[in-house]
């Protein structure tokens, strides 16, 4: 069996060399951040996460959450775990010293984040989803909610869940019925009495810690309808008293959990809210009717750390797939023949785990590339840096969400096709990365949803200023990968160039349409967000490449590395950006077939 | 809950308007297959398929096969419908006249396979397996075999496996170990002791019949090493009397059955043969250590057939896809706004369904074109027709095998995306079809294998004679789509063009590195075959927008059928044509930086 390894000399390549660690950490507020700090931190996390978590992976995928009279059971292991994550001080990473937490930068807590999801992704999903709670909180909660909640969620000892969903709204929040009415007495204060059905809750009831913290959507009687009638309330499991101790059992209960394709371990819960009363007591987060706008704010966060769990998962996937080429003996040399040999000699087997490798590495340097920018766009003393770096951020959150999750679901189907029949049996562990990664094109907004943002919000509705800006540094880049003589470079700078060019005629196509003739902006918006999900991967793999020419011609540091940076890009080059082209293709001229078909014609009635 | 419904009408044109049903039905043997006669029998087969198969395809799912002392159950249910498939002749439909069989032309028996895998996968690799078997015993069997195990095996009252697997020996057949030891007495006659552990037996081991037929690949004590030392073996798991009536129990064991990914019904024993003895009795087919010979003539119709469940499983997946789409409501349409709509308005959701469709009529197509030109290889008058059919059933059986099954799981997968979150819940049933169409790609050769047949056997080794006939006949049929004023139409006509340009330059690739560099023709093999596929199933759709366009002028049949047959090869055109050009770059081009990093750079140590 393998076991998870974080990848440490890569993150922090990718974290000096193309993130720029070392600026970031000299900002006003990341000190704590710096190259040493961060290589110690890396290292620590790499053997919590080997050591604690993926130990669990496969176990916990077997026996799964267990819901029973409305409690949860975690796998077995999974409490002891998390307590050994709250007391290492992992939960409080990123958090912000003010609650509490340790406050490093985006950038830093993002390969952290990579290990939890690499080595157990339904254990990370825990703490991912507190943070997106504790970020509401932040963002618009009042001071007293901020003094109440914080602390504990900070540090782990409470966690945190959305409540979005609801049976008949998914995608569609303007459909969502959840109900709130003003209360107000003298124990509890101004409150409200949630009311309703929420589905789809990771983590929604679990027995890790004593309390739970639900951010909730929901309506007030007087609400207008859609999603400006939407408010956001926090609905603890149990009150909290003054003194900071619990209180009341909240009307908010788990039904039921869902059996699902993967991430066994993570409870999917079905809420109940003030089924067996009034309602459930919850507290307004912001102002009434706003609660959308701040799910909006927080949704780049969420987005972003769904993109890395598809860099995450395909990392493990890889991990395994490797070893087991390195192992399995079938087949003879193609060209030297003899005995057979292990399976990584053979060219398809190279061919898919080089797919891998390269996919997840480019995906990986996007994502930190955007935590980079995320960072940037919060410190730096500079507005107009600020500005800039926030457009990429914008730009590229629905790409890294959207492509490097479509792209992990990928390579984890690769990890099972190295390992042949064995990968179809359960008990190898190839299959368990496949049926995991599945979900990460669904939650936090499907891949239409991501291609729909990025094609409307962020390209046509700003007349693609920032896409046009990205587009101009490429071409830049461009011109300084015109200055190398490495044939690798200057195969990858073509592909680049025509990935950027198709790019670039398919933003002048979305500008052109998206008014006039929106079915047809919209019906290509997934091959446009591949698209520019292969091209920005491309360009961070160019980035690696200009680097690794450099530290080989400075005969600097670990050479097989970056001849292996070199060789990988090029790969990347010739079997994933030679798909740019026929993509644009597709989004400039497949709009017409698209909606042609009646239903019935579509049903083949 | 979506439920199987056989695509009667598209099932009946691709039959009499692509593969020439009428035609085939005039050859000498296959008379009694006029298109009226197969009709009938489809609509047969789709109530079976639909009102049997169908209803127990989630249960099976649920439940699995299980086993306990040796023995395997079903789930509920399978018993009593393999009775019924029995019992209504199904087994018997292709099987030769002269064995108790219907001797129908594979080409429809395909649809009538199509329908049972669509409905249940589980349950159709049992029958599918089972004629394997005749298929081996029909071909090298002695007339002896033949007598005693043919009859009840054509009627399904018998089932047949094929032992190939051992844990050393997967794609390698080389490494085989189970051995063969020559016996003869009065008692048995002429006979071996076979012994040895074959794993991945799917129907290894059930309760759905009194006897199982083992085909068992093994080696005789002075058999040369390697391939050629390789004897096939028919080992009964009961005895069969003079009379017909069953003997005593052979020394062939189901030591347990494996924990799957999917087709979770259909039982993968682990088999030990004569591990409670000296060896399980077992009789020659054919001569000793030509047993792989056997094997390769056999493999056509089984590589086929697991093409076909690609087909199947996408059909089944986009029904699900299509009547979900249609009743879910959630979203705005783009342009007209208002309430919320079914899903199935949105573009991105269209696209998908359309991608699904799409994919599924061109592999589908594909598929039955080739079942044609074995038919018509087998039966035709002619030589030189015969043998032409021969040669492009050669080069496509590859194709159909590794395109069909890899376009399987996309189509699968994409029906999970469709539904969203549901589809990430079991009990939706769109996560099934993915996990059970993910072994398609592995068993009977990966898709790599698949594709290094394509390029080494099909390709360099003849000079690529096929391949050209196949482009030849390409560009033909490019001078008749000339022909047509239709805008349609002319997109395909270009898309097809380019892509056949791709294969061309490809096929002179190989041609010219498969002697000097293999490594090099082969690092490209599956984009190859990808490539392959999707221009052989432009082919098809461009063949069907030709009838359609036809139909439509002459105002005959079903204009809004024959106008959704001309939009969908549209859609196929500009979504999945257009990668053509790219993977012929990767082919071409993508060779050096394969298999460049050695094990360490690639583990990334």
């Amino acid at each position: 069996m393998s076991r998870y390894t974080a990848p440490l000399k890569e993150m922090k390549f990718v974290l000096n060399e193309l993130a720029g660690l070392g600026a970031i950490s000299k900002l006003p507020g990341c000190e704590d951040a710096s190259p040493d700090t961060v290589e110690a931190i890396l290292e620590e996390a790499g053997r919590f996460a080997s050591g604690v978590l993926d130990p669990l992976n496969r176990s916990g995928d077997v026996e799964g959450s267990r819901w029973k009279d409305g409690a949860v059971s975690t796998p077995k292991g999974f409490k002891e775990a998390y307590q050994q994550f709250v007391e290492g001080g992992w939960a409080a990473l990123p958090i912000d010293a003010q609650w509490g937490g340790q406050g490093l930068p985006r950038v830093v807590a993002t390969p952290v984040e990579e290990m939890w999801c690499s080595a157990n992704m339904s254990f990370s999903l825990c703490p991912m989803l507190t943070q997106g709670a504790i970020h509401a909180i932040e963002l618009r909660g009042s001071d007293a909610l901020k003094k109440i909640f914080l602390p504990k969620m900070s540090t782990g000892e409470w966690t945190g869940t959305m409540n979005l969903t609801e049976p008949q709204a998914g995608s569609d929040l303007a459909l969502l019925r959840a109900r709130a009415e003003r209360r107000r007495d003298e124990k509890l204060g101004d409150h409200y009495l949630i009311s309703g059905q929420k589905i789809f809750i990771t983590y929604g009831e679990h027995d890790l810690t004593d309390n739970i913290v639900h951010l909730v959507l929901a309506r007030t009687p007087d609400a207008p309808e859609g999603v400006k009638g939407i408010s956001l309330f926090v609905v603890p499991k149990f009150l909290v008293n003054a003194d900071g101790s619990l209180g009341a059992r909240n009307d908010a209960r788990c039904a039921s959990i869902e059996h699902k394709l993967g991430i066994h371990a993570s409870p999917t819960a079905v809420m109940v809210f003030g089924g067996e009363g009034g309602g459930a007591t919850g507290y307004l987060v912001g102002e009434e009717n706003r609660g959308l706008e701040t799910m909006f704010i927080m949704m780049n966060a969420a987005r972003f750390a769904v993109g890395l769990e598809g860099v995450a998962i395909a990392e493990r996937a890889m991990q395994r797939a490797v070893a087991y080429a390195r192992e399995r003996v079938q087949g003879r040399e193609l060209v030297a023949g003899g005995k057979a040999v292990a399976i990584v000699r053979h060219p398809d087997v190279r061919r898919m785990l080089m797919l891998m490798k390269s996919q997840t590495e480019a995906m990986r340097a996007l994502a930190y590339a955007v935590a980079a920018a995320t960072d940037l766009a919060r410190h730096h003393p500079d507005e107009a840096t600020r500005k800039l770096n926030l457009a990429l951020v914008d730009l590229m959150i629905p790409v890294v969400k959207g492509w490097s999750t479509e792209t992990g679901i990928e390579v984890a189907s690769l990890g099972v096709q190295v390992h042949g029949g064995m990968g179809f049996i359960e008990e190898t562990g190839a299959a368990q990365h496949l049926r995991d990664a599945r979900i990460t094109t669904i939650y936090e907004g499907t891949t239409g949803i991501q291609a729909n943002d990025l094609v409307g919000r962020k390209i046509a509705r700003e007349g693609g200023i920032s896409a046009k800006a990205w587009l101009a540094m490429l071409r830049g880049f461009d011109g300084e990968l015109a200055g190398s003589a490495n044939a690798d470079v200057q195969a990858l700078r073509g592909a680049l160039a025509a990935g950027a060019r198709a790019v670039a005629e398919c933003v002048d196509f979305i500008l052109a349409t998206a008014g006039k003739d929106p079915n047809a902006a919209f019906a290509g918006a997934v091959p446009f967000l591949r698209l520019m999900g292969i091209v920005a991967g491309g360009w961070q793999m160019a980035r690696s490449a200009r680097v690794a020419e450099g530290k080989l011609a400075a005969q600097a540091g670990d050479r097989k590395f970056y001849a292996a940076k070199l060789a990988t890009a090029r790969f990347y080059a010739d079997h994933v950006l030679s798909q740019a082209p026929g993509l644009g293709s597709t989004v400039i001229n497949g709009a017409s077939s698209v909606m042609t078909l009646d239903e019935e014609q579509l049903a083949g009635e």
